[in-house]
């Protein structure tokens, strides 16, 4: 079910449309606090469930996960249409350490990160809260009366 | 000038280019700090020399722009190619009040968001930190000895 924010304009979608953008893309964009700042950075991902799984590489930012909160967002946004969607989800994220089945039913996940190197720290992202909205000509037209 | 890192495999873009990108493009997401959880969003931008512009709407997240850092990425992500690029601006985030010369000055800059809605509030994000990378095959062939 979706309705219309009338300050903005933008149209909201209802959390299983949500869900259905989120298992069907496979990229989205982390956000996580680092001191006082916000950081962004694309990561490929996996729905998992109630959950987004991803892999991250020792020595960066997101070696260890410890329960923060994060914001991940996945998009489609049209220059040529001048339309399109954004769907966040904000949850605590965790470094889990999967183990014998569960490690294998990991590894065949359809999980399969662009970009090379050693990535095998497994990360994940409860769906804590997930919003989705519109923007742009449709969500005008469908908010017109 | 590019680089390469190579725990991640990530070549990172230099300044140039990644000034070139934040001028072509007009839409971004940015990524504030709300009580202690971030928060992602898309917004229609344009660069105006040394800081980005843009404007939102009252009531809104950002209707009070404070000095605070926040960051803002843009990016192009392919799934058929499993490659793409991510380049993320940091810094301070104020809400300007321009009047007279300069507000005819900014209506003319090609600043048309695509959300209907009354945005009033004009938005400037200082250039403080400039970060771009590649992702996937373009970036490992090139990292390749």
């Amino acid at each position: 079910m979706a309705s219309t924010d009338h300050t903005t304009q933008f149209e909201r979608m209802g959390p299983e449309e949500c869900l259905r953008l989120l298992e069907a893309e496979d990229v989205g964009r982390l956000a996580v606090i680092q001191g006082r700042v916000p950081v962004i950075f694309p990561v490929n991902y996996v729905l998992d469930g109630d959950s987004i799984v991803f892999r991250t590489a020792p020595g960066t930012k997101l070696a260890h996960g410890d329960g923060t909160l994060v914001a991940f967002e996945i998009d489609h946004l049209s220059r040529e249409e001048r339309e399109g969607w954004s769907v966040v989800v904000t949850g605590r994220l965790d470094e889990i350490t999967p183990t014998g089945a569960e490690l294998d039913r990991l590894g065949r996940l359809p999980l399969t990160p662009w970009a090379g190197g050693v990535r095998d720290h497994w990360m994940r992202l409860g769906l804590g809260l997930v919003t989705g909205r519109r923007i742009g000509r449709r969500s005008e037209s469908t908010a017109a009366p």
